[in-house]
């Protein structure tokens, strides 16, 4: 059985993991018997939004106690994880993405990854573990891993700002994934792109599938554990 | 285009709406091209529960704006739907369903259901609309259509709570349904029994087909619309 982490970044599109595609991912994960840890920085929100509304509310709220909503109970501390410690590690996006897990949605291609996500990501990297990038969570892998072929969809100021990072933008619609072969790391434009609920779903099963399937092979051995 | 109603109890299945159930069911929704009205009562949540710990938290929370995060926006005010007015109205579970749209969780069965929900529900039923009720949700379906044929899961205390509103529990497992012909009622024990996810996928994925098998036909006439 494989092991796979999804690390979630709170609970709603505009200000924690974005709920739909974190469903799917753990859905796609269960059909394919995978053995799942959800897990997310123990940190605050970076603010709470009222979802109806679009506006700021004036309230704290936690990342990781939030993301329990969506994994119905526990979620490990992301600072106790460690990366090579998994088969692969999925991020689904929404902005705590690009709110709470980096610094992205201010910053833009300055922005700062939270130290424990970097950790992590780069010990499950060195390890020559894959990773699942959905929607947003590129612009984390593109700060990490310079060089990355990586998805945002179709937005041409985010492409930009993720090639100002040193990535290879590649695009995708959204029922489809990139597979960067070298780096070991698979995304998915998700709702960065999509119209539908159906495509989303479409997209980011290829994307599990496809992370699965590399659990099962090596990384291929041209490449050095630290490009 | 077959007009579906989901009314939901806000977000996270300690307080809300079961996250998993209402993102799958937008999802098989989806799939199967309807087109989908998300509404919900404009209320404060019973309490806020912390989904790490179980704690109750000191904070207020409103069903329709936590529900926003589900449907990443627009959330009706269920005040201003009207039940005739669509084709189908499913509702997912979550003890939400039991706190804020009913209150069979504190009351068992001697619980009040909310005006609203109530109203909505009984225009659709009347106007010969089927209704699909998922987990606990099929709660409120005892209360209001006595007689009813309704899933609840494998709990012998809850199928016991139902069987006194005079509900005619069903036992069907996770990955099944049960249809109320006559009353046009399809429910789903999903969470209330699953381990595991793919399972509530399986079990709401052929609720959602009846329920949209259902829109295109007609009541059967031999059934009052009362009754």
């Amino acid at each position: 059985m494989k092991k796979v982490l999804v690390i979630l970044s709170g609970c709603g599109v505009f200000d924690g993991s974005e709920i739909h595609e974190s469903v799917i991912t753990l859905l796609h994960l269960d059909r394919r018997g995978a053995d799942v840890t959800i897990a997310a920085p123990d940190i605050e929100q970076m603010h709470v939004v009222n979802h109806r509304t679009g506006d700021e509310m004036k309230e704290k709220r936690n990342v990781r106690t939030e993301a329990a909503r969506i994994a119905r109970g526990e979620v490990e501390d992301l600072a106790k994880v460690k990366g090579a410690d998994f088969d692969a590690v999925i991020l689904p996006g929404g902005f705590g993405a690009a709110k709470n897990l980096c610094s992205f949605a201010t910053k833009g291609p300055e922005c700062e990854v939270n130290p424990e996500v970097e950790r992590v990501l780069k010990e499950a990297h060195e390890a020559g573990k894959p990773l699942g990038l959905i929607c947003i969570s590129p612009a984390i892998g593109a700060k990490l891993f310079p060089g990355a072929e990586l998805t945002i969809g179709t937005d041409r100021e985010t492409a930009s700002a993720l090639e100002k990072m040193g990535a290879k933008h590649q695009d995708r619609p959204t029922e489809e994934i990139h597979i960067d072969r070298e780096r070991r790391i698979v995304s998915t434009p998700a709702y960065m792109s999509a119209e539908r609920l159906h495509q989303v779903d479409e997209g980011i099963g290829k994307l599990v599938d496809a992370i699965m399937t590399m659990t099962r092979t090596e990384k291929p051995q041209t490449v050095g554990a630290k490009n």
